[in-house]
């Protein structure tokens, strides 16, 4: 019996191929050519499973969400704190590159940024990422109201707002190197101090 | 008597050249070619200012780096408000894409974020600079507590740390379109206020 591959495992081993490509080179360097080679297949190949560079550079941040969903759901799962700002503070850690998947996903993600820019199927793609963030932050904040977990008079939008910017403050200082896991950790930490009673 | 071009004018011109294009086609089609041509030089002449593409792009992100702290600088001269709180918020505003120049600067950072990871001595000077804006920062919340505008019990480092976050992740989410500056700014002048006592 041949073997069977699944066309959408072989389009995410593709993805993968150009985040490498993205990363070491640049998003400019990854063309159909060089990403096929990377991930080891031909040309025509490639075009079998993307028949341009924008459907295959737009399935690959697509992907990137889906891993970064995933993490977030996997932290969530993991987490035995069952109370809503336990959940609040997975989620934030599941933004941060503090291992080296979440930090491939934050280098793909400024990889496609500038090119997202100016490109409207791809900056939706990352303007819906961010809205289903906020929406699930602001989710855990009003259960955590309900609960007497979140001090009284704060709004919660924009504390979500707020914790989602710091997520993305901490995540760039961290890929560059000037802030630690263990520091960004300790920011947060102090800043959901002060959203409880 | 011959017009005497001044050696660092031009420089600056050249990496305004730099950023245009990177920020139009990604920072690996600048290549001293393709920058020479956005510039209105020969290839020659611009070597002649630049040995290498690497000093080239070495001396654009260190001029970015000082147009954002004359407009920093600006900012705070502008500051009816000789408060420090106030010095803080126009700070952190500064470091905003709230007008065409401010987003060009937050834009060529970005381009050249992704370089940097690669590149120690680009990496340095992204480090340095966001140092030198911690330790600003600092300095003015040091300055609001001395003057009780400052919350009693609050970490000036810590705080610091958070509106130096909170600045970055606001700038990609104003930069991809989703925050408006309006937004941006409440959503800071929400955090600040509970800064003070």
């Amino acid at each position: 019996m041949p073997k069977i591959v699944d066309a959408d495992e072989r389009r995410r081993e593709i993805a993968e191929a150009l985040w490498r490509l993205a990363m070491r080179q640049g998003l400019e360097a990854a063309s159909l050519s060089a990403v096929a080679a990377e991930a080891g297949v031909s040309k025509g190949r490639l075009q079998h499973y993307f028949a341009s560079r924008e459907e295959m550079l737009l399935f690959a941040v697509g992907y990137a969400n889906e891993r970064l969903d995933e993490r977030v759901r996997r932290r969530l799962a993991e987490q035995t704190d069952p109370r809503p700002m336990a959940a609040v503070r997975a989620l934030v850690l599941a933004l941060l590159p503090v291992d080296e998947e979440s930090r491939t996903g934050a280098l793909v993600n400024v990889a496609f940024f500038i090119r997202a820019l100016a490109t409207p199927a791809l900056s939706d793609t990352f303007r819906r990422g961010s809205a289903e963030l906020l929406r699930k932050i602001s989710g855990y904040l009003r259960e955590a109201r309900e609960s007497g977990e979140f001090a009284a008079g704060l709004d919660v939008e924009q504390e979500a707002k707020v914790l989602l910017a710091l997520a993305g403050g901490l995540s760039s200082g961290m890929l560059m190197g000037g802030t630690s896991a263990e520091e960004a950790t300790a920011t947060l930490d102090h800043h959901l101090a002060r959203l409880r009673p």
